[in-house]
């Protein structure tokens, strides 16, 4: 199921891919229900906010009419920045699932795990590496047409 | 210079306040002009995003059409949380005055600082405790009248 989920959260990357933006796509699922989905769109709409998770998440507040998503998973293609893990707290997202690791900005690991502090006031359920390799050559390839 | 435009993010926190949303103002200041006004909108929009700074960042962004503020001062009444530091790191904001600590969820000194962290591609001029009395009685009023 997860993969499934993910696969979808990769379609969205593809479409910050095109857009000239590292691809990142984000899903939040409720009750096997889609609720919302996002790309990042920093580049694009040139805005320091606009990362996949905080749209998503955004999205999935106005579509179930509450800032409470105990009972939503977020499918996101890469780990969370420092802004985005913050903001599955402020949410109290009940499972974060991601595909791969960001060794320079992931704060759910990489850099630290700011997800476990003790005293926040939520902790999600973590799962990670879930479509790893898909989501790593969408990366590479990104990386990779920028420098030609 | 700081006190004139904290004043201005209290008066936010004010509409905050009056709305049944924790009292939590920002304002971002360029070249000596406001370009940003905003406030916890958190409750009364039922989304888990819409804290003071991030809808100031997403403001002043449009305002000034990119990502990059360094040239910009970000004026809190309340310390970030992690979601609003790591919004802080996003958009290189060149400084952060914040009026007063947050203990519980203060991510910019009370919990940890995660802005000084290293591995952070940014690091901001921090000021604290610019008209900390203010914010601390609005917080407190704002408390004590829920409890009623």
């Amino acid at each position: 199921m997860d993969e499934k989920y993910m696969k979808i959260a990769l379609e969205e990357a593809q479409k910050s891919f095109q857009a000239g933006d590292v691809p990142v796509g984000a899903i939040v699922v409720c009750n096997d229900q889609i609720i919302a989905r996002a790309h990042n769109c920093k580049e694009k709409n040139k805005n320091a906010v606009e990362h996949a998770e905080i749209l998503a998440i955004s999205q999935a507040c106005q579509k179930m009419n509450t800032w409470h998503l105990e009972n939503c998973t977020i499918y996101v293609t890469l780990e969370p920045c420092l802004m985005c893990a913050g903001a599955l707290i402020q949410c109290r997202i009940g499972k974060l699932v991601y595909a791969t690791e960001s060794e320079k900005f992931g704060y759910v690991g990489s850099i630290s795990n700011v997800l476990d502090n003790k005293n926040n006031n939520h902790h999600p359920i973590i799962v990670k590496n879930v479509c790893k390799e898909s989501s790593q050559k969408l990366l590479k390839d990104f990386f990779k047409d920028k420098r030609n």
